[in-house]
Order: structure tokens, then sequence, then C-alpha cells
């Protein structure tokens, strides 16, 4: 066959992130691998290519060469542009073998993709992302960075591009003791331990305390990546309800009846709801696990972002009993692509995480390290979070100033002293998961309540995160899951019911 | 008591990489963290404290400086330095929850520590390590990447510091495309994920591959690392001894009696025996796997590091039933800090992996996805692999002319054509363990053979590393190592005999 037919039915996309060149190279290989064009195939000549996809010669010609760079098609001048003979053979594309019946049991959560969808989302000018609970990348201190790197990159010692202690880069852990330092927490350096995202800790920390049919206890809504870790490790998870007080009695009756491993809790500025633990309950908490000799894993990812009075000092602050694990990260505060996170906590319990990190990924990457070490050494992190805070804080008020014009009869929220999120209950028939399928129609999105919890509930709850995104953005996005609820309120829905949350978000 | 007593006792380390001043602020926080200096106690003056330990005033400074900004001490204006009320409840020093009995089941390699031990061991005038797996670093391009990140820093997306994709950041899957190509492997970009080091990869193979009880080929001598993870992951581990020639017979036999999940080996450059598989070989091994759809995880670590004529195609460049799974690491050809490896394998093994991993780290390191990114990109891998095979090719000659000149008569070897190690035997009666104990009493190391093994043979084995150091520094360690020989040959060794491989390398 002429190969020139074989592309009368593709079309480019002049909209994709991804050049043209680029999208014929990708439509050539798709034909190599179906066949279409078999091994050996003469192609058209690069004017020809041109002309069929209607893109300039230069482009063409990178085509071709992207095709001849990744092995697919072999150039011989003189003669012309060939299918490579063993492209198909050697691709795996065309694999037989049953991977699926090969692996080990699935992870047991249906919502298993939802963290890894959300935080990849792509944003564009038609999905307004209120889901991933991300900072806008304009905030981002790149510059400091970059100038940072440029300034100190000589005296680096070469060995500390090397391998180094599972435990993290030795100067890092010392910048991290008075980072410690000033939320009131005393640690030595071999009692904090680097990681690459605090992710990376809770696994850890999962791998290492938990084993199936253990039990843990974790507030009912929670953090998603801590209930499929503890999920995925074959834990029985145990919730309290947060609301307007933690209950210790009911702590109590857990404590008493199942004897868990750990309470996994995020006392400041808790991811969905935004709620603060007071001071008293603070201390009344770890009075109760210090006489039940409770570990507790505190999760302070937000900590740092208060809009007014700083919140009351952290449980591991007051850690009389040597229980608190202090978990942190600076993906929020700085930027996630950092993949930096650290734990405070006993030297034995370090040891035995390093143990088992060097099976996952021997250590954290340098760079980041190196990078963060510098960053937290320069003393600039104090002003960018002024700087961050006062951001958050207005882009807090206008979300929830343009929540209640557009959505003041159907949504109550409380409105947070701090952190990322709005925590919105809907009023009336419409149920969040529907919601979402109808938002995502009118180009917004947020996550829906169900996935915070381990049991069937939070159907009228959802998060929206305010600070990925500048005022206008917030305030389109408002209006138009404003226009979604009334609509929906007044029965005007879609007919598709059978929703999966998975590829959407 | 008077504080300026309690440090009678206690000696700077002056050869230490540790600063005086750190040294002197970690024997205070001994000091407080065991009651010596209760809280409230009173420190003596700046200038007392030079005194006492002979440093300057400045070292002193900086000393209680240290202490003040880790929150042990407080000095209040006019009246001195005190040890602060809440140092020791606050510091978890002093925990009494018993961890370890906490902790689920530990790995079961009693040499579980080995791996990271190996790899964070600081070298210095007086031991001379042969162990490590480790490139020189004077050889590691930093001013390369040093240029291309000030040149690419302003052509970043700030968006591409935020989360991206688990499977790996798009613009470097890219480039891994056009980097296989080069080696004759046709992948597309989805059939390409990167990790946080190949440790990180095998490790999540064996998460979404193994389950306990499922069986396993190994090559023996092996890789470290992966016997590890593979036990870690509950798998029974089968051996194919390394000879002249792999098994098949053997191979077969193990297929038909338990249908191992995978076979895992290292064709090119082998850790640690240096041997290449023949085309012959590799084209007897693809059929049978072919045959009976055994899946083959091919370590491609050291396929670049050749000294001569190119070695052999990769499995996978010759892969037509598409069950092999090629792993590869920059480690060893650029550098161990930069924590990135990576796959090529079937898109529906690669959606599995990632699922596995965003429970672990979300994704790998923005920053060092991005740097390799620009690495490969720039086109200096070629003329930099020129450089560094050059570079090892020498000091495999001078190892080795070295090992003959001062332990010919005691060590037999076969000089390898690639790779980063020579695999020694002893002639006569000393174990590998028992000399590794006197040998690093003469300040030299290397890795005993038994550790490559999961049954306990290999005592006569060991292997040593010739690309870490510089010519002269190989030359003293082969003299050492010969003179310990020698000195055990002739019966003269030490008494202790209780030897534990763990704190030592």
């Amino acid at each position: 066959m002429d190969a020139s037919n074989c592309f009368a039915d593709v079309k480019l996309d002049p909209c994709s992130r991804k050049p043209l060149y680029r999208q014929i190279a990708d439509m050539v290989i798709q034909k190599i691998l179906h066949h279409v064009l078999p091994p050996g195939a003469k192609l058209p000549p690069e004017r020809e290519l041109a002309d069929i996809f209607d893109v300039s010669r230069t482009t063409a010609i990178n085509a071709y060469r992207c095709l001849e760079q990744e092995g697919w098609i072999k150039t011989r001048v003189g003669s012309g542009t060939y299918v490579e003979r063993h492209a198909v053979a050697n691709s795996g594309a065309t694999s037989d073998i049953p991977w699926t019946e090969l692996f080990a049991a699935a992870p047991p959560s249906a919502m298993s993709t939802i963290l890894r969808d959300l935080v990849s989302a792509r944003m564009d000018r038609d999905n307004i992302s209120l889901a991933a609970g991300m900072a806008d990348p304009a905030t981002f201190p790149i510059e400091s960075m970059k100038s940072l790197m440029e300034q100190h990159m000589d005296q680096m010692e070469r060995s500390d591009f090397g391998h180094i202690p599972t435990e993290g880069y030795e100067p890092l852990r010392h910048s991290l003791v008075k980072h410690l330092a000033e939320k009131g927490i005393k640690a030595t350096a071999d009692q904090v331990m680097t990681f690459a995202g605090s992710q990376n800790g809770l696994y850890l920390l999962a791998r290492v305390m938990l084993e199936p049919g253990d039990y843990v206890v974790v507030e009912a809504p929670t953090f998603i990546g801590a209930i499929q870790v503890f999920q995925g490790a074959g834990a029985r998870i145990l919730t309290l309800p947060v609301g307007e007080v933690m209950s210790l009695p009911l702590l109590e009756d857990y404590l008493i009846r199942y004897r868990p491993k750990f309470l996994y809790i995020n006392p400041t500025f808790h991811n969905p709801t935004g709620r603060v633990m007071t001071e008293q309950e603070r201390v009344d908490l770890l009075e109760l696990a210090a006489r039940y000799r409770l570990v507790i894993v505190e999760d302070d990812a937000y900590g740092e972002l208060h809009f007014g009075e700083k919140p009351p000092l952290s449980m591991k602050a007051r850690d009389g009993y040597g229980g608190v694990i202090y978990l942190n990260t600076f993906s929020k505060i700085l930027f996630p692509g950092l993949r930096m996170g650290y734990v405070a906590a006993a030297p034995t319990l370090i040891s035995r995480l390093a143990l088992e990190k060097q099976y996952i990924d021997l250590h954290t990457s340098n760079v980041s390290q190196w990078l963060l070490h510098l960053y937290l050494e320069s003393d600039e992190l104090p002003s960018h979070l002024v700087k961050v805070r006062k951001e958050y804080k207005h882009r807090r008020d206008v979300m929830a100033k343009a929540l209640r014009r557009y959505a003041g009869e159907q949504l109550t929220f409380h409105v947070p002293d701090g952190g990322f999120y709005l925590w919105c209950q809907i009023e009336g028939d419409v149920h969040s998961r529907d919601l979402l399928h109808e938002a995502i129609k009118s180009g917004v999105s947020f996550v829906p309540g169900g996935v915070f919890y381990t049991t069937p509930v939070g159907e009228k709850e959802f998060r929206l995160c305010f600070t990925t995104h500048p005022e206008e953005v917030l305030q389109e996005g408002a209006r138009r899951l404003g226009d979604t609820l009334r609509r929906m309120a007044s029965g005007k829905r879609s007919s598709l019911h059978s929703f999966s949350v998975h590829p959407i978000i």
C-alpha cells in the first residue's frame, strides 16, 4: 500500500501542549505498532509528509529525526525513509505476557489512583481544578533557589554528590534541628530523618509499624494518602469523627478495646476540614496518650500556614512521654517537586526507618536535600512564609465571598484560620459525586467528600483548595460551581449516572 | 554543682570532620540528656568555656549559639546562660516507649544493613575502602550540570516544580526513549518510567510482582540489593551458579519444577564477577524464556562501562516475546546522589508500578529528573563515557598489576572487560571474612564474597572496586591487602574471632 494513504484518517491537534512534530511522530509509531506500516515499508518523503499534515517542511523533518533517533525508522541517503526491520519485534508493545495475572494482589482501595490523579492533573483554561492540594506555582521560590545554587555550587564537596547516609544529608539534618527549634521542638540530629516527601515518611512508618490486622486510629475525615498507605499495609482503621472537639472517651474506648498501634492526626489546619485543636484539647489528648502509652503520628503539613494568630504549639513540642512522631513536608510551603519531607522521632525508630528506606531508594536525592539545606540556612523562609500567608489569606477571603455570592443558599462552610482548604456542606438533595460529575462539564473540579473517609459517608461534603489559583480564577470557579448547584437543585441534571471518580479529577 | 566540672572528663577530637564548636555543643547536649546538667542549670560563661576546652572564644560563642538555636539553652542578657527548663522533657531522647517491640517483623537478612553501610562509609586517609561500588567523585560531571542549570533555569515552566506524573517527568521520558534507542532498545514514552535510583525500581518490581512464597531465580553470586529486596518480599530464591556459561538445563529444571515469577540477571559486566554473557548465550536464554513465558529482569547498570569492544546487545534489545523488563541507573555512569534510575517495560506493568510508587513517594524529585533531562539532551554523555571508560580501564590495569605484585601467590582473579569490580579468589586456608577483619586493621576494606550469595558459600571470595580511588591509592590498598594476606598465611593473626560484618564496612 502507499504509506501516504494511511494518514488520511488522522488529524493534528493545534491546541495540544505536544508540539506538532511530536504528534506526527507518535502517529507514525502507532501505525508501526498496529502493523499498518509494516517493517521495511517506505515512508513518504519529507515534503510530501509536510503536505499531508499541512505543516512546514521543518516540522516534517523534525518528526522523522525523532523517529530515527528513537529507532523506529531509518533514512538511506538517496533512497528514502523506511520503517526499521525490527521496530515491532523489539518494541514490547505487542506483548503476549499476561502481566496483570502475574501481579501481586492489587491495593485494596477502589480509589487507589485518586491521589496520583489529583496531583498530576494538568490545569488549563477550560478546567479550573480546585481539587489538588497544591500551592500556586507563582509562589514557588525558584529564583531564590537558583541564586543560592549559583552562589554555593563551588563550595560543595564532590563526595556530597555520592552516596550519603539513608537517614539524610548531614548538614540538612542540622538545619532541620534549628528549624524544629524555632517551632519549639527540641531534637538532636539523630532524632531527625529526611524523606522524599512526607508521603515517603508515611509509607515507611506504615512498613515499620504495621502488620496486617493491626489497628490504627485516624480522624474522619482525614488525608487520603494516609488512608491508602495504612490500608495498603493491611491495617484495620478506627475513626474519630472530626467535630467541635475530639472525642477522648471514644478514643479511650478504642485504646482499651483494640490497643491500636498509633493515632494519626493533623491537629493544625486539618486536611480537609481546616480545624485546629485547641491548647486544652492537645493537653488532654497528651495526658490520655501518656497514660495508655499511645503512639501519636502528628502530621503538621499546614501548621506554618496560619492567617492570623499563631496556632497552639504542636503535640511534639509538648511531648513529655516520648510517644509523638512528628511528620512534616516542604511541599506545601515551598514546592512539591522538591520532594522533601522529614520526621522528628526517637533514634530507635529512625534507625529502623532507615533500614527499611535503604531497600526502597537507598536515600533521598542529594540535589533536593542540598537545595533545601541552602534554603533553610539562607534565612529566606520566614519572609517567604509572611508573603504566602498574606496571599493565601486573601484568596481564602475571595473564595469565601464568591461562594457566598454564587452558592450562598446551596452551601455552608466554616472559614478556616489557615491551611489550603474550604470544606463545604451541600444543603439539599445533591450528592457531591454527582455534583462533581456535572461540575466537570462546566469546567470546575474539586474532591468529593467520600474519599476522605474509610466508610461510605461524606456524600454531602466536598473539599475546595483556595491556594492554587489567582483571585479571578477562584471567582470564576465559584461561579461555575454555583451555576451547577442551582441547575441541579432545580432538577436539570444529566442522565449519566454511572460515574467513576478515577479518570477525571 | 559547678557546671564547669562536668566537662573535666571530656576531650575534643581535632581530627574529626565535625567542627570544634559542634563537638562542644554535642557534649553539652549529652550532659543535658543524661541529667548531668539539669534544667535551669547555669552554664559557664563563654570565656570560661573557651578555657575549659582550650579553644578560641569564637568557637565557644558558636557552640552556645548552636545550642540556643536548637532550643537547648537560653542566654539572659546580664545574667548568664542556662539549660532550658523543658529541654529534656521535650527531647524524646528519654523515651520510655518500647519502640522495638512495636515494630513489624524485621527484614530477614542478618546482613540487612550492609548495603547502607557500604554506600555511606566515609573514606579517609586511614581507611582505603574498596568496598562500595561507586564511581570516583572526581569524575562526577558536576560542572556540566551546573552550567546546564544556569543556562536553562529560566526556560523551566514554574508548574514543572509542582506535582508531576508518578511515571516520570514527561520530557525526561522522551530523552530516555532516545537514550534507549542508542542502545538498540525501541520503546515509546509510555514504556519508560523513572525511579529514585534503580534500587527504587527493584523494590517496586518486588512489591508488584512478588507475594510471599513466590519463586525467583537469580545468579549466584549476585547484587546484594536484589537479594535483600526479593527476600524482603518473602520470595524463595533459586540460584544459577555463575560459571563459564549459564546453565540453561538447570534453569529449565527450575522453570518446570517451580514456575518462578522471574529471572533476575546482570548479563553485562556482572556484579560482582564482571562476566559478560555471550551473544549465543543471550539468544539461547531468550529462546528458552520465550518458550516458558519466563519474565526476565535485566539489570544493565554497568553495560555502558566497556573498556574494549562493545559488549553484545542487551536482552531487551532482542526481546521478541515481550517478557524482558529492562532496569538501569545513572548512579554508575553519572553520580549516585542524583538518585535516577529507570525501567523499559510493557505499559501494563508501568501502570501498576506507578500505582505502587504513588504510595511510596508520589513521584521522584523533579529537580533530579530535570537535571538528568538537561544532561541527556546536551549530548555530553557520549564524551563523558569515553573519558570514564578510559580512566577506569587504566585503574583496572593498575589494580590488577598491583595485586599480582603484592598478592600474586595468595590471590587469583579474572581481569574483566568492563564494570567496576575485580572478583578475587583466595588461595590457601584464609576465609574472606577473617581477611576483612584483619585488613581493616591495616586500613583497607572490601566486600567479603558471602554477602553475594543466599547460601553460606563464597568464603574464599571477595569483591574489590577499582573505580573509586586514583592510582596511588589503589596501589597502596593492594599493598596493604597483600601484606595482610601474607601475614595471615604465615599464621600470625589476631585472636579476635567473633566478627560481625555490620558496623565496620
